[in-house]
């Protein structure tokens, strides 16, 4: 639980100051105002006492030792406050000074020299180069922010101080609460999945939310992020998702992101909600934070007036959610009770001079239809409405008997702001517009969706092992990291693909006693571990259908191969039944720096490379996980069917990429795989390999 | 320039009243407290005196004739209302009630008998069912919304009263102006179109904002909006994009509406700025409103924080905007004057304990850089942060000589509102997060490039119109709506089109000699009024390559289909050269009851059907415009050419899109057209259309 950094009994401010708009001054300042009940010791060389309190001129005069040492010295002195911290008894480190691997490669050897003293001495660091912390739990605030928030259930881990200053200025104008927040800064020991670690045991966390630029170990992010998903909701906005903002991340904080296709893919098996942009991390926070999770997508919208109610309709629809058919007995409960004019469909529209009782009424039929499983509020202000009596109603109204998740939508500004006011210490998100407050429920939604999945059950395939390992060895023992197709068929082979009958030739002959045995049409392909691109030398013939043509392409590429590349070893000629022929699929592997083995599917071709149809998971993956991914594509369609044709064997694809996944989690030697394409029959046929490409890579 | 509703020099109050939470005393209220300078006329049969303004007991009891006069009496009582306020001399009014249109039959009766009067009196009437005018130019609030806005030059046009109160009291929150705010109602004369010519000649309204549920008539709306928009930006935010939010709209007003393709394409045509959310709306506005247009897309972002700068280059990045690359003199000059610290590249780090200065220099330098076209200012409540200041310093730096947009995002709550108060005084937009001011640096930036765009001339073909005529006489004289394949190819080929050579056979022997004339491979077709799925009852055979395979096909047609389709007259068998092989692209064209014909163009099958992949316009289209469309489709990639094949004939499709875009204009009785597929090969080589299917109407 890192109490030592959060529930710390007594804290040192190295480098605590007098003077108004210095860091020390502004951390001792906000640990003093914000009401710490355990010991304060700030030290400071010149001045024997500080905002009041006996200051210390070194960490060595304390009189006791300390739980929390907080530094804000300059750079130059930091490493020596660290290594006298831990001399102090301190158990926790917060180095709030900047100017360590930011700056280059000085900076990250004293950054290294300090962390290592620290973990060698069981003394856990955050930072450095970061605003500090906050745990208003614990009525602690060593950071030098402007702000202390009020207490709340929202904790925050944020890659950007500068950020968790907006958030906090927010949080105040908002009259939210935060639990802990915490700027991670460098992460020289303490990163986010540590923390995530810890506000996942905490009970007054209820959501998680991380602004996060790098991730330092992809593996154990998803590990830690699944098992705090598993409890409460994680929220995290990943900033770095274009190539502009890469460039910009890996220039502000020196640490390289990832492909943000493989932290989609991390994310989305983890179970993480994904922000896209700042607003939408607080917005999605603040719903999962203040209500019931929905047990599904239909929504039942209850407004003054008709434009926005218009507006919630077109979002809900336009993102995937379903504005919810009521069931008779609610509409004309509704009829007898509002106005003649209301519109008493989905929108309900309680008009312009309803009363808190209409929207209380409104609200109580739509908790009683089984048809709903969320509820939107929309205010405007007109000339009748009484935006924060309304709040208060609609507050009393869910505190007393609403289930499902409520969020509001008061529009406006002066004249609604009481009653946003209300209705957040209510406990009630409410949002400036319709459109997001309903991207928040749709966020609500998936994270349930999520969090009701079925247990992950990957499959394991009995497979020829043994075989692979042999091409493997023969492989990296000579150094070729390209494995040739005749042995990369073999591979597949014996993790029960079905490939095409073949052999290798050496003779005219034994091509055509293999062409006849494996039946025509065939196809002749060289077989050379120095030729790559075989049919750029001529070296594939494909759909020879008689002992002649196998004939004449055998001696052709005999013939002209050794001219074209004199240096190429020619192990012969592969001769190989032709796959036959249905929907072409590709399925692919490459493995991500920070995630591990991704797999990929597509429609062959173009579908890829032009439409980038694709869809991506993270290996192992479970059947369900492998049938998502088809049906994750737009050419999916196609697959199962359409234009009055029959759909292909989709469960032969799903199966292949399960293979697929456990061939790359069995073999961490193998780099890259590609099926391309995957011959696709209809259900019930058989797929076959038509072609692949394997690369390996050294694994020590 | 509608002056008789937007500057009248007297009004009465018809319905005024001393009860609050009247409307009669609202709208009586806000004209007096708004300052307005006419007469004003309460008129009340109960009331002597009303808000300590006389009050007269009819309108026949004025002591002068009016100019406007506002009518907010109950439903039963407006007729009489209004037949008044026309003998009083009222030059225009606005109906407040409701209980017209939208209540059913009835009610639009008595709209229209209103409507009617007001017309032959040459009175313009806005609403009924509306929240009323605001006009800050004039000091004139007759409306009963519970804000008078103060004076700015965005004016608004809205089908929803209620959104009206929410804009007004967001505006208020935000210190924002607003000039004329007209609430349409049920439109029964005065409509957005109307609405929209005058703003445009109103010389202190710099951006219009529309929020419109419908629209009356496409084509009016487009010249109208295509003019507003060649002088000033129009923002429109249409509700009911999706199935479920069109049901809501009709529900609401009692007005269809169009489809939402059909809506794009006419925004695209006539350059609105088309705002997806109601934030966006004013994003958008403000944007516009304030600062002056961008000449590209490449922005400078300066910030005080890495984190929000890493997002404002993921926001720009993701929506096709472009992360500046600044120009080495500009590294060079932020390198010689920002701390060591700072980050030199784009964006723009001026670090943490940014000054108003630093901020300063950094706009300053982007400014000066040739290869910067608009700048976003990003700033966060640090510590040693001074929102205020930092917001006059650019302020005023903006005033004094910056030529480029500038867009501010001041993230966070309580700490930066004085600052961003400033800002909005100083017409420099501010948002709450970068996403949002990236978002309306692209709407900018697409308006920019509207307003820069080539004159639009229209290509016309020569073509031979007769040929069409007679063909749509004929099928419209005997009610076939359908044209079959022969006559629909020889309506192309007289607009210019390629088509295969054929001729109708109607005995095997002319089967067999039109075949030979026209030359091998050939497809035989049977021909019939009756028929319309040919090829469902063995009426297509194609690729037919010699003699006996036509006589075979013919003799089985012959046989077959009178058994299959007894009803069917068979006027015989088409016999048509193969189309060579090319590229299948769909080319179509139907008419939207809103804004006429609209063309398609979408890669075949699959791509259209499946994907999706599919772009539209408004006829009639440019040679440009023709080009755009298949720019716009994902598949461009491959009719460019792609993985190293050549591109298709891509000024084939173009023409052809022209050329249908012409006869659709030409001849309104063709009510759709697709011709799919319509063949094209390489570069040089002609297209050919191999199908096309045109439904007629009749067009009174």
């Amino acid at each position: 639980m890192l109490d030592e950094l959060l529930y710390p009994d007594s804290v040192a401010i190295v480098g605590a100051s007098n003077t108004p708009g210095k860091v020390g001054y502004a951390v001792l300042k906000n640990l003093m105002d914000g009401g710490y009940q355990g010991k304060i010791f700030p030290v400071n060389p010149g001045s024997p006492v500080i905002l009041g309190v006996p200051a210390f001129k070194d960490l060595k005069s304390l009189p006791q030792k300390i739980a929390l040492s907080v530094i804000a010295v300059p750079t130059a002195a930091v490493k020596g406050a660290v290594f006298d911290s831990v001399s102090a008894g301190a158990k926790a480190i917060i180095v709030i000074t900047a100017g360590f691997k930011e700056t280059g490669h000085e900076g990250a050897e004293l950054e290294t020299l300090i962390a290592n003293h620290c973990k060698a001495s069981g003394v856990r660091l955050l930072g450095p180069n970061c605003l500090g912390a906050i745990n208003t739990h614990h009525k602690l605030n060593v950071s030098f922010a402007r702000q202390t928030p009020i207490e709340g259930s929202i904790s925050v881990i944020s890659q950007s101080g500068a950020l968790c200053t907006a958030i906090l200025d927010w949080a105040e104008s908002r009259k939210l609460g935060i639990g802990k927040m915490l700027s991670i800064g460098n992460k020289a020991d303490l990163n986010e999945i540590d923390l995530l670690k810890t506000l996942q045991k905490d009970e007054k966390t209820k959501v998680i939310v991380c602004y996060l630029e790098s991730i330092d170990s992809g593996k154990d992010f998803i590990r830690a992020a699944e098992e705090a998903s598993a409890v409460k909701p994680v929220v995290v906005l990943k900033a770095g998702t274009s190539a502009a903002g890469v460039k910009a991340a890996s220039s502000h904080t020196g640490s390289l992101a990832g492909a943000d296709t493989a932290y989609g893919a991390a994310f989305k098996r983890s179970g993480v909600v994904r922000a896209k942009t700042f607003e939408a991390l607080f917005d999605c926070a603040i719903a999962l934070d203040m209500q019931p999770l929905p047990n599904g997508r239909r929504i039942a919208v209850i407004t003054n007036a008709g434009g926005p109610g218009i507006m919630a309709a077109d979002a809900l629809e336009n993102s995937g959610m379903l504005v919810a058919k009521l069931t008779d007995k609610t509409a004309e409960e509704l009829k007898s009770k509002l106005p003649p004019a209301a519109s008493v469909g989905n929108p309900i529209d309680v008009l312009g001079d309803a009363d808190p009782d209409r929207y209380v009424l409104a609200l109580k039929t739509a908790e009683a239809d089984e048809a709903v499983d969320g509820i939107l509020v929309i205010l405007t202000p007109q000339a009748m409405t009484r935006p924060a009596e309304t709040a208060q109603a609609v507050a009393k109204c869910v505190k007393e008997g609403i289930t499902k998740p409520v969020l509001v939508s008061f529009m406006g500004g002066t004249e609604v702001m009481p009653g946003r006011n209300e209705l957040t210490i209510a406990r009630i998100p409410d949002y400036t517009a319709p459109e997001r407050a309903v991207s928040a429920l749709k966020a609500m939604c998936e994270y349930s969706e999520w969090r009701r999945r079925p247990p992950r059950m990957v499959t394991r395939f009995p497979v020829n092992s043994t075989r692979v390992q042999r091409v493997l060895a023969r492989h990296l023992k000579t150094g070729r990291m390209q494995v040739g197709e005749v042995q990369a068929k073999e591979m597949l082979r014996a993790y029960g693909f079905n490939v095409p009958d073949g052999r290798l030739a050496v003779t005219l002959n034994d091509a055509l006693e293999i062409a006849e045995r494996v039946g025509y049409p065939v196809a002749l392909k060289i077989s050379s571990p120095d030729i790559i691109h075989k049919s750029d030398i001529g070296g594939v013939k494909l759909n020879l259908t008689t002992a002649d043509m196998v004939r004449d392409a055998f001696e052709l590429m005999m013939m002209r191969i050794p001219q074209k590349a004199p240096e190429a070893r020619i192990e012969g000629v592969y001769v190989e039944k032709m796959a036959k022929k249905g929907l072409e699929v590709i399925l692919g592997m490459n493995r991500d720096p920070q995630f591990g083995p991704m797999l990929m599917f597509g429609l062959g071709g173009i579908f890829v490379e032009v439409m980038k149809d694709v869809a991506f998971h993270l290996a192992p993956i479970t059947a369900d996980e492998a049938m998502q991914m088809l049906t994750a594509t737009r050419s999916y369609q196609l697959l199962k069917g359409a234009r009055g044709q029959s759909g292909v064997n989709l469960s032969a694809i799903a199966d292949g990429l399960q293979r697929i996944s456990q061939l790359a989690t069995e073999f961490p030697q193998v780099a890259e795989l590609d099926i391309n394409p995957f011959m696709v029959g209809e259900a019930g046929q058989d797929a076959v390999v038509a072609d692949t490409r394997i690369t390996l890579r050294e694994v020590k």
